[in-house]
């Protein structure tokens, strides 16, 4: 039989390039948008509603729906919160419909949005992604947020963490020279993360708008057994599919 | 004393996300093209007149010139030889204008030509690039000319050998994440880089065509004291400037 195919792709400029709208799509943004994501479901988030653009969020919010929203780090002014991790606690979560936009995830996860399946993947969730795409016989890509359509380091050494979790399972196979360069990444660094993502641009970024204090809790691998899965215009958990 | 910045760009298809025009741009296509053309400078050629379309190779091949153009890996069937080095042998090329075409490295130099200038490096010519660029006190990007616009591993491997040969001469830094990616695939590989080769999805392209019997060439080091450098529409050695 053959094996199921796992590729990585770098870039929302890159996707296209790529696109098999029979696989199932593993969005990933690592710094923060995906972590969140799993964090608020973690925290007993009911729904997650990504809306693209600064307006709809603030129809959303002005229709009375919690929103966080934020642009290049930056809550915007009207959001309830932005889009840290400690942000998505269960004070402010649980039980509710969040709607939510980020400068990179967000749109991410709508460029894939006509693929079989679209699911978000972080460290803090990986084992449970990992056990999902096992369970589901499709063909894999691994899609990176990316820094406004550059390459990140964060997302793919995280592509790397999830293509070896399925390799290892023997169910998947890869011809993809991300995916190759990703699992290199993920095992030359993967006992020092915190060294590697010091180095990466992003730290920077949030480290000057003062939000770099959540990187280690992003570091995280498994603090959840739960997969976000986007359908009909929200994310919910795959428990309640 | 501000140090000059070195980018790398991982596909064609994220050049203008990183684009700086006032940059030197340092093409690479490891498997085949630059390649070809650093052997073919290394053989005497006089210029290389890099050419997008199959249709204005056959005009210049009916104008007389001597023709190397290919399309997925094979030559094209009016042209004198295909995208081999051992094609642009010294009996090939020595003194002569060769009118070139392919896949992805020709439409990779026009698509940098508005920046301040396009060499064109492979592992052949290394350290005649590194000096060229030392001595030029201009920022760099390193542009991958990838496979149809996807990433790939040769082209970014040996941009890490770049990138750490610039890095080393103190006059060079990045805070490019796909610069610090290759910089690490480079110091992980660079003494086993075949076995990294026969992983990746272009060696499955030659191999399949009967092409890969040009790989270890491709592979060697400092082969050749000549930056190609891309000025009026042709390819001159650094030394005919």
């Amino acid at each position: 039989m053959s094996k199921l195919k796992v590729e990585v792709c770098l870039s929302p400029a890159l996707f296209d390039f790529q696109k098999n709208t029979e696989a199932i799509v593993v969005v990933v943004d690592i710094l923060r948008a995906t972590s969140s994501i799993c964090n608020a479901f973690a925290n007993g988030v009911d729904k997650i509603m990504p809306v693209e653009t600064r307006n709809i969020a603030l129809e959303m919010k002005n229709k009375g729906f919690t929103v966080a929203a934020e642009r290049n780090g930056y809550k915007l002014d009207f959001a309830d919160f932005g889009n840290s991790p400690f942000n998505f606690s269960r004070e402010n979560v649980e039980g509710k419909t969040i709607v939510y936009s980020t400068t990179n995830g967000t749109r991410t996860i709508h460029q894939a949005a006509d693929c079989f399946q679209v699911i978000i993947a972080s460290f803090l969730n990986n084992k449970a992604v990992a056990n999902y795409l096992i369970e589901q016989n499709r063909d894999v890509i691994i899609f990176c947020a990316g820094w406004k359509n550059k390459f990140n380091i964060e997302d793919t050494v995280y592509s790397g963490c999830l293509v070896e979790s399925l390799l290892e399972s023997g169910l998947f196979e890869t011809n993809c020279d991300s995916a190759f360069t990703a699992v290199d990444m993920w095992k030359h660094w993967k006992n020092n993360l915190r060294e590697l993502i010091d180095k990466s641009a992003q730290r920077f970024r949030l480290q000057e708008k003062g939000l770099d204090d959540c990187i280690d809790f992003c570091l995280q691998l498994d603090e959840t057994d739960i997969v976000p899965v986007f359908k009909n215009d929200v994310i919910v958990s795959h428990l309640n599919l």
